[in-house]
């Protein structure tokens, strides 16, 4: 439960998609009503994502599918801050271990996607790999070409069980070339929120993230010094916060709760 | 060098291919006439790799177009004994993570290769490997399948620098699964090769292996226990025998070597 008042000490609540608003393409029960409870009350809310094999309307389209309230502008996931990371470094040809989604959205946003001789190697959750686009980016790696990774999952869950993400491919990488990744985006780091916070004038103190797991979600609101706010929807259980390190402010049974407290 | 009475000792030389008879589609220098010489003085030979990505015709048919004479039956590669286990176990009915060629093999061996209810997983090394074939195997485990692997290796040789090869990718499906490899065939296992000693009669004392890998070639012919041979024509330098707790008896530059003490 949160303390009485807190939710009105509170303006943005930055919410995880997957586990915490819907599971797969099931909506969590309660959490449309508590998503519009908020809205009613004046609270932004924000979508986050570290699932990097769609492109950012795919998630927009999937949440209005839900009959969630969303602005495109609400929905973040790692491709802003890797983004902005690319052209910060004057960086536009890459090579894209990630799906023919996330190639077509970084070609829309002006940067050429090839494997011919690119300035740094992405590697993103690809449920489209092959062994050979794989070894396409190995190959440039062992010829000296740095790497980053779009986030540090290791398993994306499924209905049939949780299947390799990211974060199983990059010692694999690692092992294979003898180089280490030299960036890792997305949860938990700071800047998958803080761009957004800057951007709209939100202050931590005032800000809560609402998240299923300790690693990522909770970690992140650690970074970022805001409220941390633990739902039991997902992969957590209260069994697992007894030998985590990360600990969550709050701890709900779901969404859900939030319409309660913000009735 | 080898000690100048050894050879007449050895009525059998199991070879490994990649980095000692070839390095890709070359022959190394000297090894076909090494070869031939070992023949002419009525040694036996063998040719034994841990690669599952062909059928063992194929590599018959490699070893000809090289002008090396060989029979079918000198062929040695893991799939015999993955083969003769899958027998013992009373399997007929396998899921592949595998290359086309290696599933027609198998059907060709009259086994069933299906994703639909297999006795077990079968994990060899799969350049034509697809995210979804990968996540195939993954959900049968998940469900709980057992797997097994066909070689321990952890990366291919290519001409661009090494590529990941099974011994990669069994942590990543660990690390999805919660469930360990069964079994792990192939070199530096013993069975490799103690089948076809114990079928043509070989004594392991009247035996050599010859290969350029410590942890595969050498370590394999310690498990046999007859004699280890290192050539420096692949992937181990002298530098690495320092830090190396497996120690062939004997190191030569080459198969070549073979040649002068075979003459």
């Amino acid at each position: 439960m949160l303390p009485p008042k807190l939710i009105d000490t509170i303006d943005a609540f930055f919410f995880d998609m997957d586990g915490t608003i819907y599971l797969g393409e099931e909506p969590i029960p309660g959490a449309r009503a508590a998503l519009r409870s908020l809205r009613e009350r004046g609270k932004r809310c924000y979508f986050v994502t570290n699932n990097t094999s769609k492109a950012r309307h795919n998630y927009f389209d999937k949440l209005k599918r839900m009959e969630i309230e969303v602005e495109l502008s609400e929905i973040i996931y790692p491709m802003h801050g890797v983004c902005d990371y690319l052209r910060s470094q004057a960086i536009d040809r890459i090579a894209l271990l990630g799906t023919e989604a996330l190639r077509q959205a970084l070609v829309d946003d002006g940067f050429t996607v090839t494997f011919d001789n690119p300035q740094l190697v992405v590697i993103a959750y690809d449920n489209e790999m092959t062994y050979n686009k794989l070894a396409s980016c190995i190959r440039l790696i062992h010829e000296g070409v740095a790497y980053i990774a779009t986030h540090p999952d290791v398993v994306v869950p499924s209905p049939h069980g949780d299947l390799p993400d990211v974060g199983l491919f990059l010692p694999l990488i690692e092992s294979a070339t003898g180089r280490p990744v030299e960036r890792v985006f997305g949860k938990p780091n700071a800047e998958m929120i803080t761009g957004v916070m800057a951007r709209d004038g939100l202050r931590a103190e005032r800000t809560a993230m609402v998240g299923d797991r300790l690693m990522t979600d909770i970690a992140l609101a650690v970074a970022v010094n805001c409220h941390s706010i633990l739902v039991l929807t997902g992969v957590t259980s209260v069994a697992d916060l007894a030998t985590s390190s990360v600990v969550p402010d709050f701890i709900l049974d779901g969404v859900k709760d939030l319409a309660a407290q913000a009735s």
